[in-house]
């Protein structure tokens, strides 16, 4: 703190993990932080699966084939990478290199187990784990997806149960509750703020 | 957290410390918060000099007679307690408990000194130092009190420089710019609304 100006602060970057189960509403948060115009990075995920018809290649994911992943993944530039129903996904490193080094903020948003691995990587990172109002909740919005059978509603039921349980890994929770959007983006943002904010700001090294 | 529902978080009260030297617009700050209307208990320090003209008693400070002061530090019902200037300053404990058993945040505004203080009793509270843009801007605004002789200023100004040498041992730093007190009351409220989401929340006990 000796070498550091003492009216000079808010010259960190940091590497923002958005979390959670499937069904909680993180691409509709992070939607929503885009639509608000925040000087962030958003680095999207690497995916080999299908796109779906509301999402945007290079903006929702970069939709990629599986023989592209392959070899992003033998030349280590996958942050981290998992096989998820039967499709890789991972993320990109060298974007989140990026955004740091121009001093943004960079955030992802990636699975439970992503995050952890995550963590191993960048234990300095800010984690947030979203999840729903209730169980019930959940619930109702998976089944709101045209593309969930009632095998795969019931694996990601069970998976979402598991998940809960990893909270205390996590640094926040945000509640995404059924019609509270804005109050889960502005929990998101505030905890981005609060953290720019810190006396001991956390160093994020990739 | 096993014993925890994973769908309730926030139920936690904070005690919230605002400190920083004089002239950094502690008072703006917290007057701001309060026309918020935002859901927290300020306790208001008690205070034995006479109060200046754009004050309000109970509201800005509790103004009492230095005997009444004496007799609450004898009862032991001052969190902490300072000569400052002169005058006696010290900010009740029973408002802090009752605020705090009653679910709501209590936010205090003390000096530097006051603020280390309550660090001893209550290290879990969060601790924010408020700032000046600059060291120039400091001075302008002291200048611009009418109370201050050329002494008085001189000394506060020293003060601050040392004060700002304990920022390390705040949690929190924000910047009240001169043109940007909204910017500054956002970051307090998002700093209170970020320890909220705080997966393993800070538990004071007073």
């Amino acid at each position: 703190m000796t070498e550091r100006d003492p009216y000079e602060f808010d010259k960190h970057s940091f590497l923002v993990v958005i979390s959670g189960p499937s069904g909680v509403g993180k691409d509709s948060v992070l939607r929503r932080m885009k639509e608000l115009g925040l000087p962030f990075r958003f680095v999207a995920t690497m995916n080999t699966r299908a796109r779906r018809p509301d999402e945007v290649d290079g903006v929702d994911y970069h939709f990629v084939s599986t023989e592209t992943f392959v070899t992003m993944l033998e030349q280590g530039e996958l942050l981290e990478h998992a096989v998820v129903y039967g499709d890789y996904k991972g993320i990109p490193r060298q974007p989140v290199r990026e955004a740091l080094a121009s001093g943004h903020d960079a955030v992802l948003r990636v699975d439970v187990q992503g995050a952890a691995t995550i963590k191993r990587i960048a234990p300095q990172a800010i984690f947030i784990f979203l999840t729903a109002g209730s169980e019930a909740e959940l619930i109702e919005r998976l089944s709101r997806r045209r593309t969930e059978t009632t095998e795969t509603l019931r694996v990601r039921i069970a998976a979402a149960r598991e998940e809960l349980q990893r909270i205390p890994e996590f640094d926040y929770v945000v509640v995404n509750r059924e019609g509270y959007l804005e109050e889960a983006v502005e929990s998101v943002i505030s905890i981005i703020r609060a953290e720019h904010c810190r006396v001991h700001p956390r160093q994020v090294i990739l």
